[in-house]
């Protein structure tokens, strides 16, 4: 089921982001973890918080590669690479991303662990 | 505890990587998962076959950032992003590489779930 599962996800993941930051709070729960340029924030309040305040306007998340693995709780681990656009630059900037996703007691796949990083 | 260990850790990892690549075996179990430039195997033995047979006589590897975090069952998830260089190339690669760590049976820390990228 994993591989279908997860392009779905990273798919719905950045054009949420790209389209509107401050929904992304529904993929995160209160014990969701994010590391965004080395800054943490714990819970889908914080998490959203950081994401809808980042200092741009507008941008456009191309991934590129995409690979996935079942861990040993029964979530997924997902490693993004790609590239990304914002505001009006025409240089794009190059990122990774890890994800891990969980169920929630409702059977739910929310993000747990979300570790982003320009490189 | 778990920047410690997962700065010793990342630091093992490559330089044993670096040094002698067929002793990378034993950071890995037999459930554990390896997906290399979307090549997929399964448990400690083919994973080492696969790292032993790339085909290069020297590598280098230069982390450069490191970001983890717990993951619900009690692992560490870990990304990585750096640069590689291979034999007598002057052009280092880059790289990006998820991690998740887990403890086997006997309290031992392992490589359960590992996905290398070049990007």
């Amino acid at each position: 089921m994993g591989f279908c599962f997860n392009a779905q996800f990273v798919g719905h993941y950045y054009s949420t982001f790209d389209s509107n930051r401050a929904d992304l709070a529904g993929l995160y729960r209160d014990n969701s973890m994010l590391t965004f340029q080395s800054a943490q924030e714990l819970g889908a309040a914080a998490i959203a918080q950081k994401l809808v305040s980042l200092p741009f306007q507008k941008v456009k998340h191309q991934p590129v590669t995409t690979e996935a693995q079942p861990t040993p709780g029964g979530g997924i681990v997902i490693l993004v690479t790609g590239q990304l656009l914002v505001d009006d630059e025409q240089n794009p900037l190059s990122y990774s991303q890890a994800f891990q996703l969980s169920k929630d007691q409702a059977g739910n796949w929310y993000v747990f662990n979300d570790i982003f990083t320009l490189v």
